[in-house]
């Protein structure tokens, strides 16, 4: 079996945010899909090891926040990079909240699902929510942010790690003096401001 | 609620087939998620309506061909315009069948999941299936066709219904005679060929 077939399925970008009394959270997924008309619902499978999906647990009610290609790199690596149990993701965001109290995002998003849990089943790695969408909002005309269109022009391209690059100078990051090569002896001191080697910066070929 | 922040989720387009006895359908879907990992399981929403949907609930397993960018609409028009309880849809088609033996598309297709359904939830419209991989392979590296790609680059664009449109004349289908004119009188003979008003077909502005 070829795991990698599986990455040709097409997914949106979404933040997945819950608030189980004091407690609030949101995440980045993929994984959601329109699955009944009347009443319209929606399935979710989200991750066992999240944050989110314990607090979904507990409120059986999550909004979605439905991204689009205006979305900064910054504002996914805000929810998808770091754990609402070492930070609190919504501390310092000023983000409107559904009728549930649930906060989504203002910026970034054309549209927002507010959702409240019917069933779900536990498939081990993931728990599967079935949920009723008790509302849902136009945000933005722009275009959804897909994964793949994420993967190509939102994420930042890695960089050429340092140990394939090659060092041809140092600056120094006070009055940009510039030594030439690539060895900057320990006990340099830059000869215009009088700096030394912790203050010099690579410049690469 | 707004109904259309639903078409905000981003989805591919895929053609279901399965195989129950000696029958055998396919049909157009978009509903189609990973859902969790070891074991792979996807979930996928059937319209409860199709045909298709009542066969894999009879067969416990399907295939589902990834369509990529280079599908033509004819394909599509074929598994999703029509239904397979009138005409046997691959009657006249030279497929290949995964190991199951359910076909699946060799053309327009970038990958093809196989897999076996090990739950399921009536959600009055739609049955949700969830059914583990057993089978994935890639058939080609065009970019997956995604349902907004389909709907701006696939899909024909209707053309304007005929009531919008002004007739300026009428051409006598079986000699080309042009007659002048928005009105063509019931009682009109063509003064070439003689032929009535039920052979001239309207010429729009």
């Amino acid at each position: 079996m070829d795991n990698k077939a599986l990455y040709k399925l097409s997914y949106g970008v979404f933040m997945l945010a819950t608030k189980s009394g004091d407690k609030v959270n949101g995440c980045i997924t993929n994984t959601c899909i329109q699955a009944a008309n009347s009443p319209v619902r929606v399935a979710i499978s989200v991750l066992n090891s999240n944050y989110t999906c314990d607090l979904i647990k507990e409120s059986g009610v999550f909004a979605l926040s439905l991204l689009d290609q205006t979305c900064a790199f910054e504002t996914i690596k805000h929810f998808g990079f770091q754990s609402g149990r070492d930070v609190d993701k919504f501390a310092n965001l000023n983000v409107p909240v559904d009728d549930n109290g649930i906060p989504y995002l203002g910026w970034g998003t054309c549209a927002v699902i507010s959702a409240k849990v019917v069933d779900s089943m536990d498939l081990g790695s993931h728990t599967l929510f079935i949920a009723e969408v008790t509302d849902a909002k136009r945000l933005s005309d722009n275009e959804p942010l897909t994964y793949a269109y994420y993967q190509d022009n939102v994420k930042p391209k890695p960089e050429k790690p340092v140990e394939d690059r090659k060092i041809k100078g140092w600056r120094c990051k006070i009055c940009n003096y510039v030594y030439e090569g690539s060895e900057l002896p320990d006990d340099f001191l830059c000869p215009t401001c009088g700096h030394g080697k912790e203050d010099f910066e690579p410049i690469f070929e």
